[in-house]
């Protein structure tokens, strides 16, 4: 075993080349020994298993940075870092993280989970690095997929003007989560088949000279690093007008070649990109054929690939699958637009129904949101399934191209509230703040199953901005007797008590169940109503509840700044100062992974929580 | 005149060819007439007056859709659709605003003020008028300063695919508001400098096909729209290559050629790019020289190109430039960055004293805020520049890459508040709240001027994520012997006095002082605090003024939800029930443009309706 001997970063660089093929052969044995037991990404890693090896060989850890973007693929750096143990606990609470995270070693240059940041990180290193005239080498890791994220090319506008060495390794696997979309694809998949054009060397240069506007830039650079021009290939050109030499495309699994070619782009002054091809899954037979499904996976047979769990009872995303496809089969302006996650939003069925109705638009949440405006200015009904964490992205759009025109478009935010595992940059703990700070945004989280279609019934005949937030996870199937008709702003009663009102929203109408047990079971007749809309505010409840009552508990699981607790308090004090009222909502701090149950009583939020909080309060 | 029977959309279609010149000359007369008595965008309404006269020549409104990216180069198409006698009120309450607004005419497709969306919003037209098997044509026109925001590449990569036509039109001035910047930019000129191309015709094909990667769709394409040839350069095999037919560059000031173009352009199946070259300022010799000072300029004498009036005392920006200077001075490690604003925040001084700690990354919010992350851990202290509304677009980046990581990033938000005539999409009301939501951030706003500057010192000083905001405009200067230090979460005393506090932030500090005056006019003695923190608050204070006070009246520039007083009804409900607080603050709807005084007014945050609020609380 050579990965016996790889106990920290650098120990890598002992190993023998002629070793390397072996040693990737091991680590790829060790994620999936360990993946398949604790779950996790899979498919991402087992795609730079070589890429990261060379990175390491050739550069120097801690000193060098390496950024990772999204950060889903670095479990291989991990184990170059001596972080082999951490895998026993991956993304289980106080064990290691899914994604780089400078808390856990030094090694860790920026912490990620959100894509196509690493560029602009990168280039900050860099530009720090050379004020400060230090001596270290950057390098942003990104994927094709994070390419359809605009701010890499506002990055790459950016890195295009350094006079020192940045480099940025393309990490090309064809595909983001699902299959690429778009143009940049279509452009890199000209790069790709240009694989011979490596031993192409002269007469280019003579037939080049003769294109006018070619650019002579690059000419000028064809001649000047002789050594590069093999690699220099005219497919890059549109990065190399840009200012950035470009490398490649090299075969993402052959480790001497990569290390060669990071080598070569070590010395170049300036930016490089080297486009590295490698295939996501590879070595694992299941995860090539279904990389979408390997790419975040649960405990699965080694064997067959096959989950190990049953899967359990339908969970939100499916029940908005199948409500998607409902509406989709009734109302012909009824669109779908998805940024790039088919799968993981649930709109795959709607694809596969009506093709020409679903929008993929890549890693794209910015341009998502502002597409949505144009379509449903030009007649449609678009539904926008984004998660929680992810729409933060377009906050901007919200505001400016949907709510300040009024327009008709439908947020379907999934993964809103605890997520879990994934930990920090995918917790949705934001979007009830910045959903109702906007004017004329409706806001609304459904209790349980049916509350979900039927809101989205209510959205779809609804006419102007629109959100739904429900979380990740099993949809709770309980309070199947109440149903009473979504209508705007309206609140639903579910027990009518009196001295304690609980006023859950969404996901926490199930913790206020089981409260109104606890509470029950002492001997208290509590109120418990179903809030469902953030905003508008249900205020002839709050009136209602006011006269009966003299502690009002808000239930949410978003942060309490501007939320929903946060409402129903100004309201209150504004109205009926007498009613105290208590807000149970996520603290002021970024939450950890872990098991979501485990979280939610570290915070404070789960049922034995807030009832301990009610009886103090008290 | 012409120009006189140009009364309504289509009217220019009655033009004859050979006039178009003198219309184009009277149209530069008539809008340097008008915006120089009123203000408003000068230079980039005259650099599209041909391009926009071209439009109206060959597409037919309201029919076919033109989406302008900004769109403060609307006024030359908003003459053409009849709004000729809105430019006396132009961007004064109640009159015709300086961007496109649906509500204004039918003509207008989409209302815009930030950056980088028109391709986005054009494919959502296209998308639906494919669907519904309608046919108008759709052009979005985007400078190449918004081709520095990312989301304008994620539409592009989304434009590439689409069956059907669709015209993006770069209007490409070398330019953004001030000079651009990075890749994209070279890449453009690489592009500009190749006019001669258009004659070139065969011979090309031949090469080409010898050279690997060069994308068989582009020969293809050329095969097959020979018209096209002449036009079909090279040098956007970018474009090409991601499936997007390039067309130009065209001479923007010859209107024969341009419509020329365009009904080519109409012609085409899928997207094409026409890039137009303009010159902005064209026609007015001052506006050519100073392209940045006359994009958005306040009244001016139309001889000589001065403002008329003498500019008064200075505006926060002003000090905000001073103190930048001062600190850039004492500490190497301050850098600066700004998102294609160095004249608008201030910093064109600092870039001139430190050229190489000055960074301009283009219209880029998202990736600048990344960027400071990655300066931050390279070990330097950035400050972050950027108006309140543009900062909208960066709150993923400020959540994931800057206040989970807990950097040292100074954000200095300026703009905060009502901004005036640029109206809704300019205006700075929500920050407040999407600032303080996020978890290790902290929020400060000056008073006066002098503690704009001691807040900068303790920014500087602090180690952590933290916010600045101020308003656009003079910059107050009472109140100027109240220089408390600056200390974390402290607010500072004024006027210490019983049953009202009044409580503001920011600016509302001026305002208070107002009605302090009036209250005190009456016998009363209120006290008088000065908040400094929304985040964290003064929690000391507050519990001090609850012994004393009956009625508390917090008082800000933001909306109220999220925002200051919010917080400060969650922490006095919580623990000084007894006490009413009052939250003057911006309602929950958009507010258009005009006078900020008279939208102050309006808003219900002037000094006199916030004294006839508190005299209804008492």
């Amino acid at each position: 075993m050579i990965l016996e001997n790889i106990k920290k970063e650098n120990d890598i660089k002992k190993v023998p080349l002629e070793d390397m093929e072996q040693l990737a052969q091991e680590i790829r044995e060790f994620l999936l020994e360990h993946v398949s037991k604790t779950g996790g990404h899979l498919a991402s890693n087992l795609g730079v298993v070589e890429l990261t090896m060379a990175l390491h060989y050739v550069f120097c850890l801690p000193e060098d940075k390496l950024i990772w973007d999204v950060g889903h693929q670095s479990y291989t750096h991990k184990i170059l870092t001596g972080r082999k143990e951490g895998f026993d606990g991956l993304r289980t609470l106080g064990g290691m993280s899914g994604f780089p995270k400078r808390c856990e070693s030094p090694c860790d240059a920026f912490d990620t989970g959100h894509s196509s940041t690493s560029i602009s990180a990168g280039v900050g290193y860099v530009r720090a690095r050379d004020l400060k005239q230090e001596n270290y080498h950057v390098v942003s890791i990104i994927g094709d997929g994070a390419l359809t994220g605009g701010m890499a090319y506002e990055a790459l506008n950016n890195a295009s003007v350094l006079k020192k060495n940045f480099i940025v390794v393309l990490n090309d696997n064809e595909m983001s989560i699902s299959e690429n979309v778009g143009g940049i694809s279509s452009y890199l998949s000209n790069l790709r088949t240009a694989e011979g054009y490596q031993e192409f060397k002269t007469g280019v240069k003579n037939s080049l000279s003769k294109i006018p506007g070619i650019g002579p830039a690059t000419i000028k650079r064809l001649h000047k690093t002789k050594d590069s021009i093999k690699r220099l290939v005219i497919p890059g050109m549109f990065f190399e007008d840009m200012g950035i030499t470009y490398l490649g495309p090299v075969n993402g699994h052959d480790c001497s070649k990569l290390i060669q070619t990071f080598q070569e782009a070590k010395k170049i002054s300036g930016p490089v990109l080297v486009h590295v091809k490698t295939e996501k899954g590879r070595g694992y037979e299941p995860a090539m054929r279904h990389p979408a499904r390997f790419h975040g996976t649960a405990a699965f047979d080694l064997e067959n690939g096959l989950p190990l769990s049953s899967g359990g009872k339908a969970n939100y995303t499916d029940i908005f699958s199948t409500v998607m496809r409902k509406f989709g089969d009734r109302d012909e302006r009824v669109v779908a637009v998805t940024a790039a996650m088919p799968d993981g939003t649930g709109l795959k069925r709607f694809r596969n129904m009506f093709p020409e109705r679903f929008f993929d638009v890549g890693i794209a949440e910015e341009h998502a949101v502002t597409f949505a405006a144009g379509l449903a200015l030009g007649g449609m009904i678009p539904v926008v399934a984004i998660y929680s964490s992810f729409l933060q992205r377009a906050v901007d759009q919200m505001i400016e191209d949907v709510c300040l025109q009024n327009l008709h478009v439908i947020f379907a935010v999934d993964r809103a509230g605890l997520v879990g595992s994934d930990g920090e940059t995918h917790q949705g703990c934001f979007d009830l703040t910045y959903l109702s700070m906007i004017p004329n945004m409706t806001v609304m989280a459904p209790k349980n199953k049916w509350e979900l279609s039927d809101m989205m019934k209510f959205a779809v005949n609804y006419d102007g901005p629109i959100a739904i937030r429900y979380p990740r996870g099993e949809a709770y199937d309980g309070l199947e007797e109440y149903r009473a008709p979504v209508l705007k702003g309206r609140s639903e009663m579910i027990y009518e008590g009196n001295s304690i009102a609980l006023l859950p929203i969404g996901s926490m109408v199930k913790t206020a169940c089981q409260v109104y047990e606890m509470l029950k079971a002492e001997g208290e007749t509590p109120t418990l109503v179903n809030a469902r809309f953030v905003k508008p505010l249900d205020e002839k409840m709050l009136d209602r509840l006011a006269k009966e009552h003299s502690l009002l508990v808000t239930m949410e699981e978003n942060v309490q700044k501007g939320g929903f607790g946060s409402a129903v308090i100004d309201y209150m004090h504004r109205h009926h100062p007498q009613v105290r009222v208590l807000n149970i909502a996520l603290p002021d701090r970024f939450i950890e992974h872990g098991n979501p149950e485990k979280l939610k009583e570290k915070a404070g939020i789960d049922a034995v929580s807030v009832y301990k909080k009610i009886k103090e309060a008290k």
